[in-house]
């Protein structure tokens, strides 16, 4: 099989002009197939306030009233989605932006409620992958949104690091999978606080380990747990490093 | 060949929640292949407001500066393109929404400064349309929003008839395509008070003998000038007609 290179990147890289042409320039030199993730959630709050529309985050994740789905559609969908494209277009990559509505990619379920009412949040019930894996042999590089549909109609929010893994997953049946997750540190650190303490590569029973010594923690764990699956899923390999790092991923942390 | 039909409906008719329904509805159930182009101006100019920022035409057509760039490439591509693809989903169409960035498909050049500068406004230079030819033959549906791009990673604002009467010329390689015109009359009239004067069929020399004798006068004629480009570009029919009689073209004005 051929080799495939995913990247999720977060909002605040795309959304500064700088960082983005940086990234995209990084991301551009892949060599060999290629396919993005991004996020979007500040231009989102900014859009939102602008708009007089309050913006209520729970654990980190928005609730999504009707107004709000208005709002992280345009942003995601159309903003920042299509100025990566024509970013990417400009650096010879074949960009193609999607959401997990466009050729029915990645159709969710209207998430539960619970303890808390996340609005129009979705929870990635099925990848369809086929067309998607058709493209990217012909060299087309997908751009994708953290926005998927709910077959019914409906547009649904939808969380980019489970985007980034659930595709992973189901491409790992055409190509093999390189996922890279990108964050604002260089890799999982041993010290939280020496940025120089990246632990170079991780089994799920030597992260389990670290786990136990209270050495990995906090917002690193769901990180961490959605990397794993991703793993066991069919991907080859999960780096965990920074944007800046996107040409030398193997100076962040590795999950094989 | 395998027919293609092409339809382009304004913004009016996609952004209302019924109509777009209604719309969506005949247009799905079009035999065989089928792709959408659609407007939003509407939209773009009430979140134009919202914003603060004052929405300027001249001849109809809108000046495009960065931050109105950035607003109808939130609407056009993000809020109104999503929207219809999602509905399409829940009615069995494979959409896929698409800007002329995405796949290259369509490039422009911004329009020079003659006596007004429109800003960011393109002017089709070319459309390649192998690969979107190879989706619509696996049943892909494409939606496409009223934009392009220049190749050096700007977006551009474009008008969505051209869009249209340019896409269905560099179809017409691969496909018989139809494209079906879609305003707010049910055809071209001869007596603009009687909407019952539809003219049924015009070809060229006809639609000159009534322009000679000012029975075809006024926004008809760029309409028509366009659409008859679109038959001399290899198109096989042309149709001009109402959003509301889609199910029923030959009831509007043919060209041919």
């Amino acid at each position: 099989m051929e080799k495939l290179t995913i990247v999720k990147v977060g909002g605040k890289i795309v959304e500064e002009e700088d960082s983005l042409d940086a990234l995209l320039n990084d991301f551009s030199k892949i060599k060999g197939f290629k396919l993005l993730v991004h996020g979007g959630g500040r231009s989102a709050t900014k859009l939102a306030s602008q708009l007089g529309i309050e913006s209520k985050m729970v654990g980190g994740r928005r609730i999504t009233d009707a107004e709000t789905l208005r709002v992280v559609t345009m942003v995601y969908g159309g903003l920042v989605n299509k100025n990566i494209v024509a970013r990417l277009q400009s650096m010879n990559a074949n960009a193609l932006g999607l959401t997990g509505a466009d050729m029915n990619l990645i159709r969710s379920v209207k998430r539960p409620v619970k303890d808390v009412d996340y609005g129009f949040v979705g929870d990635v019930e099925k990848v369809n992958a086929e067309l998607l894996a058709d493209l990217i042999a012909k060299g087309v590089v997908p751009v994708l949104a953290p926005l998927t549909h709910d077959g019914h109609g409906s547009m649904l929010n939808t969380n980019a690091d489970t985007i980034a893994g659930e595709t992973a997953k189901a491409l790992s049946s055409f190509f093999d999978v390189t996922l890279i997750f990108c964050f604002e540190k260089r890799g999982v650190l041993m010290d939280a606080n020496d940025d120089d303490s990246v632990i170079p590569s991780l089994t799920r029973s030597e992260y389990e380990a670290y786990v136990k010594k209270e050495i990995i923690k906090g917002g690193m764990l769901p990180k961490l747990e959605n990397a794993f699956k991703v793993i066991e899923g069919g991907a080859k390999k999960v780096f965990i490093t920074s944007a800046s790092a996107l040409s030398d991923p193997e100076s962040g942390t590795v999950l094989q």
